[in-house]
Protein backbone atom coordinates (compact mmCIF):
# COMPACT_ATOMS: atom_id res chain seq x y z
CA UNK A 1 0.00 0.00 0.00
CA UNK A 2 1.08 3.59 -0.88
CA UNK A 3 0.11 5.61 1.81
CA UNK A 4 1.37 8.94 1.43
CA UNK A 5 0.46 12.74 2.10
CA UNK A 6 1.55 16.20 0.44
CA UNK A 7 1.75 18.68 2.55
CA UNK A 8 2.09 22.76 1.63
CA UNK A 9 2.44 24.86 4.48
CA UNK A 10 5.14 27.22 5.86
CA UNK A 11 8.12 25.96 8.17
CA UNK A 12 7.97 26.78 11.59
CA UNK A 13 11.73 26.92 13.08
CA UNK A 14 10.74 26.18 16.27
CA UNK A 15 8.51 23.06 15.30
CA UNK A 16 5.58 23.32 16.90
CA UNK A 17 3.07 24.66 13.52
CA UNK A 18 3.87 24.08 10.03
CA UNK A 19 5.15 21.37 8.21
CA UNK A 20 7.27 19.92 11.52
CA UNK A 21 3.81 19.37 13.37
CA UNK A 22 2.34 17.79 9.79
CA UNK A 23 5.20 15.54 9.34
CA UNK A 24 5.14 14.45 13.30
CA UNK A 25 1.49 14.14 12.81
CA UNK A 26 1.52 11.83 9.67
CA UNK A 27 4.57 9.66 10.63
CA UNK A 28 2.41 8.48 13.64
CA UNK A 29 0.35 6.82 11.75
CA UNK A 30 2.46 4.91 9.68
CA UNK A 31 1.79 7.23 6.30
CA UNK A 32 4.68 9.21 4.43
CA UNK A 33 4.91 13.02 4.46
CA UNK A 34 5.62 14.58 1.13
CA UNK A 35 6.30 18.14 1.83
CA UNK A 36 6.43 21.22 0.01
CA UNK A 37 7.36 24.89 1.80
CA UNK A 38 5.74 27.52 0.69
CA UNK A 39 6.61 30.17 3.64
CA UNK A 40 10.19 30.39 5.53
CA UNK A 41 8.97 31.89 9.10
CA UNK A 42 11.57 33.13 11.43
CA UNK A 43 9.48 31.84 15.03
CA UNK A 44 9.39 30.80 17.91
CA UNK A 45 7.15 29.56 20.85
CA UNK A 46 6.70 33.70 21.90
CA UNK A 47 6.17 35.12 18.58
CA UNK A 48 6.74 35.11 15.11
CA UNK A 49 9.29 37.84 13.62
CA UNK A 50 8.66 37.81 10.05
CA UNK A 51 7.93 35.27 6.89
CA UNK A 52 9.66 34.83 3.70
CA UNK A 53 7.80 33.46 0.74
CA UNK A 54 9.01 30.26 -1.52
CA UNK A 55 9.15 31.34 -4.90
CA UNK A 56 6.17 29.95 -7.02
CA UNK A 57 8.91 28.20 -9.81
CA UNK A 58 10.14 26.04 -7.34
CA UNK A 59 6.83 25.22 -5.70
CA UNK A 60 5.96 24.10 -9.28
CA UNK A 61 9.23 21.77 -9.84
CA UNK A 62 8.80 20.29 -6.66
CA UNK A 63 5.25 19.02 -7.36
CA UNK A 64 5.60 18.25 -10.57
CA UNK A 65 9.05 16.34 -10.03
CA UNK A 66 7.31 14.45 -6.83
CA UNK A 67 4.35 13.68 -9.37
CA UNK A 68 6.45 12.31 -12.13
CA UNK A 69 7.36 9.49 -9.29
CA UNK A 70 4.79 9.10 -6.23
CA UNK A 71 1.19 8.15 -6.84
CA UNK A 72 -0.31 10.79 -3.99
CA UNK A 73 -3.95 11.87 -3.73
CA UNK A 74 -4.18 13.51 -0.55
CA UNK A 75 -3.22 16.96 0.11
CA UNK A 76 -2.84 19.07 3.05
CA UNK A 77 -2.88 22.92 2.32
CA UNK A 78 -2.02 25.34 5.67
CA UNK A 79 -0.03 28.38 5.13
CA UNK A 80 0.04 30.39 2.32
CA UNK A 81 1.31 34.31 1.45
CA UNK A 82 0.64 35.48 -1.83
CA UNK A 83 -2.13 35.78 -4.43
CA UNK A 84 0.05 33.94 -6.70
CA UNK A 85 0.69 31.27 -4.68
CA UNK A 86 -2.92 30.42 -3.96
CA UNK A 87 -3.47 30.87 -7.99
CA UNK A 88 -0.53 28.32 -8.41
CA UNK A 89 -1.08 25.79 -5.91
CA UNK A 90 -4.61 25.57 -6.88
CA UNK A 91 -3.56 24.76 -10.36
CA UNK A 92 -1.64 22.00 -9.15
CA UNK A 93 -3.83 20.22 -7.09
CA UNK A 94 -7.26 20.85 -8.96
CA UNK A 95 -7.71 16.57 -8.81
CA UNK A 96 -6.37 16.14 -6.08
CA UNK A 97 -8.61 15.37 -2.46
CA UNK A 98 -7.91 18.76 -0.42
CA UNK A 99 -7.81 19.65 3.07
CA UNK A 100 -7.39 23.10 3.48
CA UNK A 101 -6.57 24.86 6.88
CA UNK A 102 -7.38 28.23 5.93
CA UNK A 103 -4.83 29.78 8.22
CA UNK A 104 -5.98 33.69 8.72
CA UNK A 105 -4.32 34.61 12.21
CA UNK A 106 -1.68 32.62 13.59
CA UNK A 107 -2.16 31.69 17.31
CA UNK A 108 0.38 34.54 18.15
CA UNK A 109 -1.25 37.02 16.65
CA UNK A 110 -0.46 37.90 13.99
CA UNK A 111 -1.95 38.49 10.33
CA UNK A 112 -1.01 36.26 7.98
CA UNK A 113 -3.69 37.23 5.52
CA UNK A 114 -5.04 40.07 4.16
CA UNK A 115 -8.67 40.58 2.42
CA UNK A 116 -7.30 40.15 -0.97
CA UNK A 117 -5.52 36.68 -0.20
CA UNK A 118 -8.68 35.56 1.88
CA UNK A 119 -10.89 36.72 -1.29
CA UNK A 120 -8.46 34.66 -3.75
CA UNK A 121 -8.66 31.48 -0.85
CA UNK A 122 -12.63 31.73 -1.50
CA UNK A 123 -12.16 31.97 -5.42
CA UNK A 124 -9.57 29.44 -6.07
CA UNK A 125 -8.68 27.35 -3.35
CA UNK A 126 -12.20 26.78 -1.15
CA UNK A 127 -14.02 25.21 -4.16
CA UNK A 128 -11.72 22.29 -4.53
CA UNK A 129 -11.43 21.13 -0.77
CA UNK A 130 -13.05 17.90 0.58
CA UNK A 131 -12.60 19.65 4.01
CA UNK A 132 -11.88 22.85 5.84
CA UNK A 133 -11.24 23.24 9.09
CA UNK A 134 -11.36 26.83 10.32
CA UNK A 135 -11.93 28.26 13.68
CA UNK A 136 -15.06 30.34 14.45
CA UNK A 137 -12.89 33.69 13.73
CA UNK A 138 -11.44 32.64 10.59
CA UNK A 139 -15.13 31.33 9.59
CA UNK A 140 -16.35 34.75 9.92
CA UNK A 141 -14.10 36.19 7.92
CA UNK A 142 -13.96 33.73 5.13
CA UNK A 143 -17.62 34.16 4.59
CA UNK A 144 -17.62 37.50 5.08
CA UNK A 145 -20.50 37.51 7.52
CA UNK A 146 -20.72 37.65 11.88
CA UNK A 147 -23.51 34.51 12.20
CA UNK A 148 -22.15 31.86 12.45
CA UNK A 149 -24.89 29.63 10.28
CA UNK A 150 -25.38 32.42 8.19
CA UNK A 151 -21.28 31.85 7.50
CA UNK A 152 -21.43 28.20 7.22
CA UNK A 153 -24.35 28.49 4.51
CA UNK A 154 -22.59 30.89 2.65
CA UNK A 155 -19.33 29.19 2.38
CA UNK A 156 -21.70 26.07 1.18
CA UNK A 157 -18.27 23.27 1.42
CA UNK A 158 -18.48 20.04 0.76
CA UNK A 159 -17.36 19.64 5.02
CA UNK A 160 -16.22 22.24 7.58
CA UNK A 161 -15.01 21.18 10.74
CA UNK A 162 -15.32 24.74 13.03
CA UNK A 163 -13.68 24.84 16.09
CA UNK A 164 -15.36 27.17 18.64
CA UNK A 165 -13.06 28.03 21.60
CA UNK A 166 -14.94 31.14 22.74
CA UNK A 167 -18.29 29.98 23.34
CA UNK A 168 -17.64 28.59 26.73
CA UNK A 169 -15.56 29.06 29.55
CA UNK A 170 -15.24 24.88 30.14
CA UNK A 171 -15.42 23.16 26.65
CA UNK A 172 -14.30 23.32 23.08
CA UNK A 173 -16.77 22.43 20.82
CA UNK A 174 -16.15 21.09 17.41
CA UNK A 175 -18.66 21.18 14.80
CA UNK A 176 -18.61 18.91 12.00
CA UNK A 177 -21.27 20.34 8.84
CA UNK A 178 -21.97 18.78 5.38
CA UNK A 179 -23.27 20.80 2.97
CA UNK A 180 -24.18 23.47 5.56
CA UNK A 181 -26.00 20.47 7.92
CA UNK A 182 -24.67 20.36 11.12
CA UNK A 183 -23.92 16.03 11.27
CA UNK A 184 -22.11 16.01 14.69
CA UNK A 185 -20.19 17.94 17.39
CA UNK A 186 -17.22 17.08 19.39
CA UNK A 187 -17.15 18.60 22.94
CA UNK A 188 -13.74 18.42 24.99
CA UNK A 189 -13.03 19.90 28.17
CA UNK A 190 -10.82 23.40 27.55
CA UNK A 191 -7.25 22.87 28.45
CA UNK A 192 -5.56 26.26 30.43
CA UNK A 193 -2.28 27.62 28.51
CA UNK A 194 -1.80 28.10 24.50
CA UNK A 195 -1.02 25.75 22.42
CA UNK A 196 1.00 25.82 19.10
CA UNK A 197 0.15 24.11 16.07
CA UNK A 198 -2.95 22.38 17.41
CA UNK A 199 -4.79 23.25 14.36
CA UNK A 200 -1.95 21.70 12.18
CA UNK A 201 -1.80 18.79 13.98
CA UNK A 202 -5.56 18.59 13.41
CA UNK A 203 -5.79 19.14 9.63
CA UNK A 204 -2.83 16.58 8.89
CA UNK A 205 -4.03 14.08 10.93
CA UNK A 206 -7.49 14.13 9.43
CA UNK A 207 -5.69 14.22 5.40
CA UNK A 208 -4.17 11.29 6.72
CA UNK A 209 -6.84 9.31 7.98
CA UNK A 210 -8.57 10.24 4.76
CA UNK A 211 -5.32 8.88 2.94
CA UNK A 212 -5.65 5.54 4.66
CA UNK A 213 -9.32 5.40 3.57
CA UNK A 214 -11.38 6.51 6.59
CA UNK A 215 -14.72 8.63 5.64
CA UNK A 216 -14.88 12.11 7.09
CA UNK A 217 -16.52 11.84 9.95
CA UNK A 218 -14.75 9.33 11.39
CA UNK A 219 -11.45 10.72 10.33
CA UNK A 220 -12.09 14.08 12.27
CA UNK A 221 -13.26 12.32 15.13
CA UNK A 222 -10.11 10.07 15.75
CA UNK A 223 -8.14 13.25 14.30
CA UNK A 224 -9.72 15.58 17.23
CA UNK A 225 -9.37 12.70 19.87
CA UNK A 226 -5.36 12.49 18.81
CA UNK A 227 -4.73 15.93 18.88
CA UNK A 228 -6.76 16.50 22.43
CA UNK A 229 -4.31 13.70 23.47
CA UNK A 230 -0.94 15.59 21.92
CA UNK A 231 -2.13 19.02 24.20
CA UNK A 232 -2.71 17.02 26.93
CA UNK A 233 0.76 15.88 26.89
CA UNK A 234 2.59 19.03 25.36
CA UNK A 235 5.37 19.78 26.15
CA UNK A 236 7.24 23.58 26.89
CA UNK A 237 10.01 24.13 25.21
CA UNK A 238 10.49 27.79 25.86
CA UNK A 239 9.23 30.58 26.99
CA UNK A 240 5.51 30.84 25.95
CA UNK A 241 3.13 28.40 23.83
CA UNK A 242 3.51 24.60 24.41
CA UNK A 243 4.56 22.45 21.95
CA UNK A 244 1.80 19.26 21.34
CA UNK A 245 3.16 15.60 21.90
CA UNK A 246 2.38 14.14 18.86
CA UNK A 247 4.75 11.42 19.77
CA UNK A 248 1.47 10.05 22.03
CA UNK A 249 0.51 6.51 21.73
CA UNK A 250 -1.87 5.85 19.39
CA UNK B 1 13.07 18.12 30.50
CA UNK B 2 13.72 20.07 28.02
CA UNK B 3 15.48 17.72 25.11
CA UNK B 4 15.53 19.48 22.17
CA UNK B 5 17.60 19.21 19.05
CA UNK B 6 18.64 21.56 16.16
CA UNK B 7 19.08 20.37 12.54
CA UNK B 8 20.25 22.09 9.64
CA UNK B 9 19.92 20.35 6.54
CA UNK B 10 18.18 20.35 3.33
CA UNK B 11 14.79 19.94 2.96
CA UNK B 12 13.55 16.64 0.72
CA UNK B 13 10.01 16.77 -0.71
CA UNK B 14 10.02 13.19 -1.00
CA UNK B 15 10.77 12.95 2.71
CA UNK B 16 13.58 9.99 2.21
CA UNK B 17 16.01 12.39 3.40
CA UNK B 18 16.97 15.59 4.76
CA UNK B 19 14.99 17.45 7.11
CA UNK B 20 11.92 15.01 6.91
CA UNK B 21 14.02 12.29 8.24
CA UNK B 22 15.60 14.41 10.73
CA UNK B 23 11.77 15.44 12.34
CA UNK B 24 10.64 12.28 12.23
CA UNK B 25 13.56 10.20 13.65
CA UNK B 26 13.94 13.05 16.42
CA UNK B 27 10.25 12.73 17.24
CA UNK B 28 10.44 9.19 17.30
CA UNK B 29 12.50 9.58 20.36
CA UNK B 30 10.00 11.98 22.49
CA UNK B 31 12.98 14.63 21.36
CA UNK B 32 11.31 18.19 19.79
CA UNK B 33 13.22 18.90 16.77
CA UNK B 34 14.23 22.65 15.71
CA UNK B 35 14.63 23.26 12.28
CA UNK B 36 16.28 25.05 9.86
CA UNK B 37 16.36 24.09 6.19
CA UNK B 38 19.92 25.52 4.39
CA UNK B 39 18.40 24.20 0.64
CA UNK B 40 15.39 23.54 -0.59
CA UNK B 41 15.77 20.58 -3.08
CA UNK B 42 13.59 19.42 -6.46
CA UNK B 43 13.93 15.45 -5.67
CA UNK B 44 11.95 12.31 -5.76
CA UNK B 45 13.32 8.85 -5.08
CA UNK B 46 14.43 8.77 -8.56
CA UNK B 47 17.17 11.87 -8.42
CA UNK B 48 17.76 15.25 -7.42
CA UNK B 49 16.79 17.60 -10.24
CA UNK B 50 18.16 20.87 -8.14
CA UNK B 51 18.52 22.56 -5.43
CA UNK B 52 18.18 26.26 -4.14
CA UNK B 53 20.30 27.37 -1.38
CA UNK B 54 18.17 29.47 1.46
CA UNK B 55 20.22 32.96 1.89
CA UNK B 56 22.37 33.42 5.03
CA UNK B 57 20.76 36.65 6.81
CA UNK B 58 17.30 34.39 6.91
CA UNK B 59 19.25 31.62 8.52
CA UNK B 60 20.99 33.82 11.45
CA UNK B 61 17.72 35.27 12.09
CA UNK B 62 16.23 32.16 12.60
CA UNK B 63 19.51 31.09 14.33
CA UNK B 64 19.17 33.91 17.24
CA UNK B 65 14.89 34.06 17.71
CA UNK B 66 14.98 30.26 18.28
CA UNK B 67 17.98 31.13 20.71
CA UNK B 68 16.48 34.12 22.41
CA UNK B 69 13.89 31.38 23.46
CA UNK B 70 14.63 28.29 23.49
CA UNK B 71 17.81 26.58 25.62
CA UNK B 72 19.29 23.70 22.69
CA UNK B 73 22.36 22.21 23.31
CA UNK B 74 22.80 19.90 20.18
CA UNK B 75 22.81 20.97 16.91
CA UNK B 76 22.68 18.10 13.59
CA UNK B 77 24.48 19.82 10.48
CA UNK B 78 23.67 17.97 7.48
CA UNK B 79 23.93 19.24 3.58
CA UNK B 80 25.40 22.89 3.10
CA UNK B 81 26.04 23.79 0.11
CA UNK B 82 28.15 27.03 -0.07
CA UNK B 83 31.05 28.36 1.51
CA UNK B 84 29.34 31.42 3.25
CA UNK B 85 26.90 29.27 4.31
CA UNK B 86 29.35 26.97 6.25
CA UNK B 87 31.20 29.73 7.69
CA UNK B 88 28.18 31.71 9.17
CA UNK B 89 26.78 28.12 10.55
CA UNK B 90 30.16 27.67 11.99
CA UNK B 91 30.17 31.38 13.74
CA UNK B 92 26.35 30.29 14.92
CA UNK B 93 27.24 26.63 16.53
CA UNK B 94 30.43 26.90 17.95
CA UNK B 95 29.43 26.67 21.45
CA UNK B 96 26.61 23.78 21.07
CA UNK B 97 27.30 19.93 20.77
CA UNK B 98 28.02 19.47 17.04
CA UNK B 99 26.93 16.46 15.31
CA UNK B 100 28.04 16.86 11.47
CA UNK B 101 26.92 14.33 8.84
CA UNK B 102 29.60 15.55 5.73
CA UNK B 103 26.94 14.99 2.60
CA UNK B 104 29.91 14.91 0.21
CA UNK B 105 27.36 12.89 -2.44
CA UNK B 106 24.08 11.97 -2.42
CA UNK B 107 23.03 8.70 -2.43
CA UNK B 108 21.28 9.97 -6.07
CA UNK B 109 25.10 10.29 -7.23
CA UNK B 110 24.32 14.34 -7.43
CA UNK B 111 27.69 16.21 -6.62
CA UNK B 112 26.76 18.60 -4.06
CA UNK B 113 30.33 19.67 -2.28
CA UNK B 114 33.30 21.10 -4.33
CA UNK B 115 36.28 21.08 -3.11
CA UNK B 116 36.58 24.18 -2.20
CA UNK B 117 33.72 23.99 0.22
CA UNK B 118 35.27 20.55 1.06
CA UNK B 119 37.97 22.97 2.24
CA UNK B 120 36.13 25.06 4.15
CA UNK B 121 34.22 22.31 5.97
CA UNK B 122 37.44 20.71 6.93
CA UNK B 123 38.52 24.03 8.19
CA UNK B 124 35.27 25.66 9.85
CA UNK B 125 33.27 22.53 10.87
CA UNK B 126 35.27 19.62 11.51
CA UNK B 127 37.06 20.94 14.40
CA UNK B 128 34.01 22.06 16.05
CA UNK B 129 32.07 18.49 15.98
CA UNK B 130 31.90 15.83 18.74
CA UNK B 131 30.58 13.59 16.34
CA UNK B 132 31.26 12.96 12.30
CA UNK B 133 29.34 10.18 10.29
CA UNK B 134 31.15 9.93 6.79
CA UNK B 135 30.85 7.16 4.73
CA UNK B 136 34.18 5.62 3.54
CA UNK B 137 34.42 8.01 0.12
CA UNK B 138 33.49 10.76 2.19
CA UNK B 139 35.82 10.23 4.20
CA UNK B 140 38.82 9.73 2.12
CA UNK B 141 37.55 13.03 0.42
CA UNK B 142 37.84 15.10 3.06
CA UNK B 143 41.22 13.75 4.38
CA UNK B 144 42.57 14.01 0.82
CA UNK B 145 44.15 10.32 1.61
CA UNK B 146 43.16 6.85 0.18
CA UNK B 147 43.99 4.41 2.85
CA UNK B 148 41.58 4.76 5.48
CA UNK B 149 43.56 4.19 8.53
CA UNK B 150 45.76 7.24 6.96
CA UNK B 151 42.37 9.16 7.03
CA UNK B 152 41.16 8.69 10.00
CA UNK B 153 44.51 9.66 11.80
CA UNK B 154 44.57 12.54 9.23
CA UNK B 155 40.94 14.02 9.95
CA UNK B 156 42.08 13.00 14.21
CA UNK B 157 38.35 14.51 14.86
CA UNK B 158 37.12 13.52 18.54
CA UNK B 159 34.66 10.63 17.21
CA UNK B 160 34.13 9.57 13.45
CA UNK B 161 31.32 7.05 12.68
CA UNK B 162 33.06 5.43 9.66
CA UNK B 163 29.99 3.23 7.24
CA UNK B 164 31.71 0.88 5.22
CA UNK B 165 29.28 -0.35 2.73
CA UNK B 166 32.06 -2.27 0.04
CA UNK B 167 34.50 -3.56 2.40
CA UNK B 168 32.15 -6.85 1.99
CA UNK B 169 29.33 -8.65 -0.45
CA UNK B 170 27.67 -9.44 2.78
CA UNK B 171 27.68 -7.32 5.70
CA UNK B 172 28.51 -3.59 5.96
CA UNK B 173 30.92 -2.66 9.05
CA UNK B 174 30.52 0.92 10.98
CA UNK B 175 33.34 1.54 12.71
CA UNK B 176 33.68 4.10 15.57
CA UNK B 177 37.17 6.03 16.48
CA UNK B 178 38.01 8.30 19.32
CA UNK B 179 40.81 10.51 18.26
CA UNK B 180 41.98 8.37 15.80
CA UNK B 181 41.78 5.25 17.70
CA UNK B 182 39.29 2.58 16.69
CA UNK B 183 37.21 1.52 19.91
CA UNK B 184 33.97 -0.32 18.59
CA UNK B 185 33.19 -2.01 15.19
CA UNK B 186 29.72 -2.80 14.35
CA UNK B 187 28.59 -5.74 11.84
CA UNK B 188 25.53 -5.77 9.95
CA UNK B 189 24.07 -7.94 7.48
CA UNK B 190 23.78 -5.96 3.77
CA UNK B 191 20.67 -5.32 2.59
CA UNK B 192 19.45 -5.25 -0.79
CA UNK B 193 17.73 -2.34 -2.46
CA UNK B 194 18.80 1.34 -2.57
CA UNK B 195 17.79 3.20 0.51
CA UNK B 196 17.32 6.90 0.86
CA UNK B 197 17.52 8.97 3.72
CA UNK B 198 19.75 5.97 5.72
CA UNK B 199 22.64 8.29 6.78
CA UNK B 200 20.29 11.47 7.58
CA UNK B 201 18.36 8.92 10.22
CA UNK B 202 21.95 7.55 11.49
CA UNK B 203 23.26 11.15 12.61
CA UNK B 204 19.85 12.52 13.50
CA UNK B 205 19.04 9.77 16.36
CA UNK B 206 23.00 9.82 17.38
CA UNK B 207 22.38 13.30 18.02
CA UNK B 208 18.82 13.13 20.08
CA UNK B 209 20.45 10.14 22.20
CA UNK B 210 23.74 12.63 22.87
CA UNK B 211 20.79 14.68 23.83
CA UNK B 212 18.98 12.72 26.03
CA UNK B 213 22.93 12.21 27.72
CA UNK B 214 23.88 8.66 26.41
CA UNK B 215 27.54 8.82 25.94
CA UNK B 216 28.72 8.93 22.49
CA UNK B 217 29.53 4.91 22.07
CA UNK B 218 26.18 3.83 23.00
CA UNK B 219 23.84 6.27 20.87
CA UNK B 220 25.92 5.14 18.22
CA UNK B 221 25.28 1.70 18.99
CA UNK B 222 21.59 2.36 19.58
CA UNK B 223 21.22 4.68 16.39
CA UNK B 224 22.70 2.02 14.38
CA UNK B 225 20.20 -0.93 15.85
CA UNK B 226 17.51 2.05 15.14
CA UNK B 227 18.48 2.90 11.51
CA UNK B 228 18.53 -1.01 10.44
CA UNK B 229 15.73 -1.32 11.77
CA UNK B 230 14.13 1.18 9.58
CA UNK B 231 15.81 -0.24 6.58
CA UNK B 232 14.29 -3.98 7.18
CA UNK B 233 11.07 -2.18 7.31
CA UNK B 234 11.59 0.28 4.67
CA UNK B 235 8.44 1.51 2.20
CA UNK B 236 7.94 1.94 -1.52
CA UNK B 237 6.49 4.76 -2.16
CA UNK B 238 8.07 5.77 -6.27
CA UNK B 239 9.82 4.35 -8.10
CA UNK B 240 13.07 3.48 -7.05
CA UNK B 241 14.71 4.56 -3.73
CA UNK B 242 13.03 2.65 -0.72
CA UNK B 243 11.75 4.82 2.37
CA UNK B 244 13.36 4.02 5.62
CA UNK B 245 10.02 3.15 7.78
CA UNK B 246 11.34 5.33 10.91
CA UNK B 247 7.91 4.65 12.44
CA UNK B 248 9.25 1.34 13.63
CA UNK B 249 8.34 0.15 17.43
CA UNK B 250 11.58 1.69 19.25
Amino acid sequence: MNDVVLVLSGLDPCGGAGLVADIESINQFGVTPLVITTNLTVQNTVSIESLVEVDCGLIVKQFKHLQADIDFKVVKIGLLSSIKQIKTIAKLVKNKTIILDPIVKSSSDCDFLDHALIDALKQYLLPLAKVITPNLSELKILADEQDEQKAIKKLFCNWILLTKTDSSDDVIEHCLYRHGILIQSFIYKKLSGSYHGSGCTLSSVISTLIALGLSVEIACKRALDYTYQALLNAKSIGKMQYHPNRQSPL
